[in-house]
């Protein structure tokens, strides 16, 4: 399976015939294109024209993120995959009101089936599971209204009330003072706990927009997010239903086995960040994670996070052709 | 309005703090951010993080063009008011048959405006300009069903007519035995006409699609031509505005001054083809014609024909934006 390859360091990448590698001050790394996905550059590095010319060749998308370990864009090479038919499915799906609501819809129900998910396997774990409960209570009460939602921004509120709750129990999964929820606090967040979820979703969404590239999707035109103000929209739609059990379990994860501590952040003028270590070590447990496979019911064969990334997308694609209604994952440990 | 800035360089593109520049061997020149919408590297340059950074933040987009001039690939920032947008209105003309309708008989009105063109250009410089008048009377009779034309289907086979009707009319310009038109045959082409006519329309679809990347507009949707079998199809449209000043115009020229000759030519088993020294000479005269330059109406100065054809593409931008209905280039002389 293809890797992603991460950069922290300063240098740059280059080409040389039909080889690319990676030149620091001190050494030459030579890059397996035949075995590269992608590439995230955290470092300060530059790139050359004729290296990017052989990535888009080799189908390798270049991201970028800057200091503060927030994405900054991609370099997303010429459509390689082409299908004006897909495309044109596509809009119309996002046109059509009704269509556009049905999908969105979808995603917001399975994201919030994963963070039921998420809650339901913590709660015979914690010795006050009934925190949990309540939240699991009030995310299913609010998930009634789901249904009635009759366009896309009350689908976003209903959704938005329902994190509310689900964030809200982060504390009683973690309970460690350094790492408290408070609330959802961006760009930048306000304590680490919110440091960690800013920058796990944002690589998550980095991901998805990877693994659209490899379908006839196009990544501009998103169902639940609108296709207006961000460049790509689709990846986030994707993403709503592997934040929880990939950037959230991970998150736990890494705190409540004392991987991650206070020392692994920056304080910002005003806001808090991992800093080049804390994202090593957070990077280097999701690639990991995206690695292990978990039980696909209907292959009935285990397949990786990022295998299910992309079948995700395949079950969109089938939606707006007209061939099967989308049925989002729904983890089942 | 915001500048295209263009590189043909080889260099270095940095920042400085709060501004970006170029810079090459023998000098340095900043870019104004403020008034800068995207920039095109054709030259071998390397480009920095920071540079990419400062770029996003001014959603400043960055497009990559390989040493042949095709596009490879771009740098989008994580937030611009984007194409996608652009690709949506585009999708929502072919979906509405109203606005597919209204811009696929623009299309034919525009390409039959210049095939008269062509006629009455040769017209007063033949010794037997009945033909060509004959030819010219029965495009306009029958251009008068485009009028009533209710589907794109029969304005296509509106436009089939006409297109028999002008190319019966190229040995009246043409008069030269080894270069008879016969009929339109095409995959392979049946003789050295056919076959000129083919290669250099093959050119054209090229440099239109290569156009069409420098605007936001999305190659595989045209009006036209449907989007469903071949991978691009806006470029055909487009180009039949530009095949008969263009290509026809050019193989009129070429063949009269006899510059090409049977010797050009290869066999097929089953056809006939320009041979390599053909096509070499048929390209770069091609290039040096794309390279004149021709009054512009309405900008009041001389642009070239590819400037044309990008001018074309953003009249079709404007068009589906509800800015402005496209009119056709007509050319004038």
């Amino acid at each position: 399976m293809k890797k992603t390859l991460y950069i922290f360091q300063n240098g740059e990448l280059r080409r040389k015939d039909n080889s690319l590698y990676f030149e620091t001050e001190e050494r030459k790394r030579y890059i397996p294109v035949e075995n590269t996905n992608d590439i995230y550059i955290f470092g300060e590095v530059d790139v050359s024209k004729r290296f990017l010319e052989f990535a888009a060749q080799k189908e390798i998308i270049v991201h970028y993120f800057n200091h503060y370990g927030y994405y900054v864009g991609s370099f997303y090479p010429r459509e390689h995959l082409n299908s004006g038919h897909v495309v044109l499915k596509q809009a119309e799906h996002y046109i059509d009101p009704g269509k556009r609501l049905e999908l969105a819809r979808l995603f917001v129900q399975g994201s919030i089936r994963q963070m039921e998910r998420v809650l339901k396997y913590y709660r015979p774990r914690l010795s006050e599971p009934e925190k949990l409960e309540k939240a699991l209570q009030s995310i299913e009460q609010e998930a009634v209204k789901l249904d009635q939602a009759e366009t896309v921004e009350q689908l976003m509120a209903v959704e938005g009330h329902i994190r509310e709750a689900y964030y809200a129990s982060f504390d009683a999964i973690i309970r460690h003072p350094d790492f408290v929820f408070d609330k959802r606090t961006k760009r930048p967040p306000h304590n680490r706990l919110n440091a960690l979820i800013s920058f796990g979703n944002s690589i998550v969404y980095t991901m998805c927009l990877s693994e659209i590239y490899k379908t006839y999707l196009d990544p501009r035109i998103g169902f639940l997010h609108s296709t207006n103000f961000r460049r790509f929209s689709l990846n986030l739609d994707i993403a709503e239903i592997f934040k929880p059990i990939i950037v959230d379990r991970l998150i736990f994860a890494l705190v409540n086995k004392k991987m991650l501590s206070s020392k692994h952040f920056e304080k910002l003028t005003n806001g808090i960040v991992l800093n080049e270590e804390g994202r090593k070590l957070f990077v280097s447990e999701l690639e990991k994670k995206m690695q292990t496979t978990v039980q696909h019911r209907h292959l009935g064969k285990s397949v990786s996070y990022r295998r299910l990334i992309r079948l995700e997308l395949y079950k969109v694609q089938k939606h707006i052709l007209g061939e099967k209604t989308y049925e989002p994952y729904a983890a089942r440990w």
